[in-house]
């Protein structure tokens, strides 16, 4: 069995840089990402934790501009509807934020997880089914910390109908969708989230109670 | 606006060994936590992604001994049903795993979504309201990669019935259970999941399609 690696205050110090700067980036570059360094991430994003073993992630690389088009229409219906659901100053304001970069980013990756995976064989599942779900997060959280530690930013988009998100891409009913990614070089580099800055909420102390 | 920080390859080497060496650690030294230490692990958990800056996630570390023995109950009567569901083979080898350090581990800490919050006004939920409990389930594996980082391992125990957790924990009912963790010194250190070196489950080419 080989040592453990072992990290050092600088490592440490840096990774909590990664932390702070990752952010949802929604304004990107045109600039082209190399698409083996897309595969790598996908790759890392493998390396994440999941339920019984179960790796129930799968990603899907949007290519094809027709699709994307769809995508971004459906995304500019379900925000309108979002839109309407506030009121008066929450309304303008929701107005202004900009909550995607779905024009812009040139990589668009949607994730799903097989709901019906074998893999894994139900360990781990039987009272907390949703821990399959949640290890797709996983996989999408260590692709975007990944992303970030060579220079990419990564747009989480959760405006749109899931199931359409299905019928658009042509996957399987059985599979549910995660999360759809924009991926690619940031236009900006903040340290804080863009609704803190733009006054949509604030930072909330971490809520820790003893038992 | 300050720059980013930039990511080198000597980073990004060790980042990689970080997803590499994490692992889901159930067996763990008896050497203390400083407690310091975890609530600055836990304010890092609280830099996590969250939809629509929600910050959802809720913290409990549980110290009480007899409370610790409840949950080790339930989980003893969770992992005898789901021995039960296995036949053959797979349920001698089920049996032989050890799926859980919470008779060792110094540390517990269980982590909630708060169902219920007001912060974030529900931007980003309206078609993916489960992206809700998603932001406190990153929240669980930004903790488990620094405190890896730390030396440190994370067991995520899911065996669990999580409404008998809530009643245990005596936490409001609108908060669910995402993750009862387990942290501590590991006893070993290992690239590769324990499901793999004993047998449960292979490696999965990750599953990637062109659209």
């Amino acid at each position: 069995m080989p040592p453990g690696p072992v990290f050092d205050d600088t490592f440490r110090r840096k990774f909590e840089d990664l932390l702070r700067w990752r952010r949802d980036v929604r304004s990107f570059h045109p600039t082209a990402v190399d698409p083996a360094l897309v595969e790598h991430l996908i790759a890392l994003a493998a390396l994440a934790p999941s339920v019984g073993y179960s790796q129930p992630w799968r990603f899907v690389l949007v290519e094809s501009e027709p699709l994307r088009e769809c995508i971004r229409a459906n995304f500019e219906a379900c925000n309108r509807d979002a839109l309407n659901s506030y009121e008066g100053a929450k309304s303008e304001l929701y107005a202004r934020l900009k909550l995607s970069g779905l024009r812009e980013a040139p990589v668009h990756i949607a994730v799903f997880v097989d709901a019906t995976t074998e893999h894994g064989s139900g360990l781990g599942r039987a009272t907390m089914p949703e821990t399959l779900e949640y290890s797709a997060v996983l996989s999408v959280y260590t692709f975007w910390l990944a992303a970030r530690a060579y220079g990419l930013g990564v747009g989480w988009v959760s405006i749109l109908d899931p199931h359409e998100v299905n019928r658009i891409l042509e996957v399987p009913e059985d599979w549910k969708l995660i999360a759809y990614l924009c991926v690619g070089y940031p236009e900006e580099e903040h340290p804080d989230p863009e609704l803190e800055r733009h006054g949509w909420e604030t930072k909330v102390k971490e809520f820790l109670l003893r038992r």
